[in-house]
């Protein structure tokens, strides 16, 4: 069976339309590669109720929880101390952090503001990541990672060796433009009922008004289903006049 | 009082990292201009109990609901099905939608898939769009759109004049480079319990590596205060050397 996760983003800045979040989808491809399926992601507001609410119950849900943003040392941080509450636990200095940070920062810089940053929810350990000293970690079955994307990146790059891999999820896909969902709805119906250990996906795209169509995904771990079926894929678009194109459209 | 919305994401695409998600961004920038407080976002995958879980959940908890995704004609649209249920009532003929769609498709192409959608849940109203004959509604609270994005932009834009809007919310950002979090920290507080009635985030950036710095953004409904406590944040970015400048980083 392949593991379970779900993504928390934390921020006003998302929900304010100021900031176009873009680590769910790093999360997504990075868990998808690692036979880790995504259930759901949310995008939540910097409230302290609505935080730990959510985060408590995503956590009894799934078996990885990854959330983003929040952990600075600005007054609009709150993610630590929510954790902490979720988790029943003091959030409190961790003298490992504190070192690291204030070896980084230099003693006569690190502020009471930045010593916020050196506090972990008890139990935590610290998520190393190469771009900064953002701390970040792990406490239970939920990773606590910077909003900033590149520093995200590089923590969740070090997390995904240490989880449980699910077995690989393999995927065809086959474009055409000009082709049209409606006229292959059907047929394509059939070929996912004939293979119902896959999951055929069908996705219009409009890159401009001349080179728009449907691109159709087929994904699972049966290579050999993945394989016939895009397969049938590839002859229904031929069928239907379309030029079959192999890839994702851009 | 803002009236409050949420959004609903319906799509296994955006939860595979197949399709990085642009449609939260419009939506939020749409309902911030309008007055409209986005609480929460949400993308689910094409699973028919999450879809109606959700929906039921979140309508029953904000002013307005927004999903994309899933009105299309093949297979793996489901999203009509599952509102219908959401709300107890039957997927059925439109006849209005019935007639544009096989005006605009041709009857002879008029086929079973597409017919699909020209199915609405009973009591829903079409949403139009310029760009396509997508039949996106609005039932109850519920605003049911395409997940293309170009399609769902017009639906939206559509929608926004037919809703309560609240009291505008302004905005003002300083931003400076190489600025520290950390530096500022302690009288960003300050000038927060100041100006309790404004919401002061602090967002560091990362444009390049020489291109970094923090963004402070002010917002709030009392459009004095929030001038007062962004000219105070830019004399507090002047103080720690920093050189202000308006706007967003960019």
């Amino acid at each position: 069976m392949n593991p379970t996760a779900a993504i928390i983003i934390i921020g006003n800045e998302i929900l304010s339309g100021r900031t176009q979040d873009i680590n769910i989808n790093y999360i997504a491809k990075s868990l998808a590669i690692s036979g880790i399926k995504l259930k759901e992601a949310r995008v939540i507001p910097d409230d302290p109720k609505v935080i730990i609410n959510t985060v408590n119950e995503i956590k009894a849900a799934v078996d990885y929880v990854f959330t983003t943003g929040g952990i600075g040392p600005t007054h609009d941080d709150i993610t630590s101390d929510c954790i902490a509450e979720a988790f029943g636990v003091p959030n409190q200095i961790h003298p490992e952090s504190f070192k690291l940070l204030e070896d980084y920062i230099g003693k006569e810089n690190f502020n009471e503001a930045r010593q916020r940053m050196a506090h972990l929810p008890l139990g935590a350990k610290p998520i190393p990541n190469t771009i900064s000293v953002a701390p970040g970690y792990v406490i239970g079955n939920v990773f606590v990672m910077a909003g900033v994307p590149q520093i995200m990146q590089s923590m969740l790059d070090s997390i995904i060796p240490t989880l449980r891999h699910g077995p690989p999820i393999i995927s065809k896909t086959w474009y055409a433009y000009h082709a049209s969902e409606g006229k292959v709805a059907a047929d394509l119906n059939e070929i996912q009922n004939k293979f119902p250990q896959t999951d055929i996906g069908s996705y219009p795209f409009y890159l401009n008004e001349k080179q728009n169509g449907v691109a159709l995904v087929t994904k699972g771990q049966d290579q050999q289903a993945v394989e016939q079926a895009a397969s049938e894929v590839y002859n229904l678009l031929v069928k239907m006049g379309y030029q079959p194109i192999e890839g994702e459209p851009h």
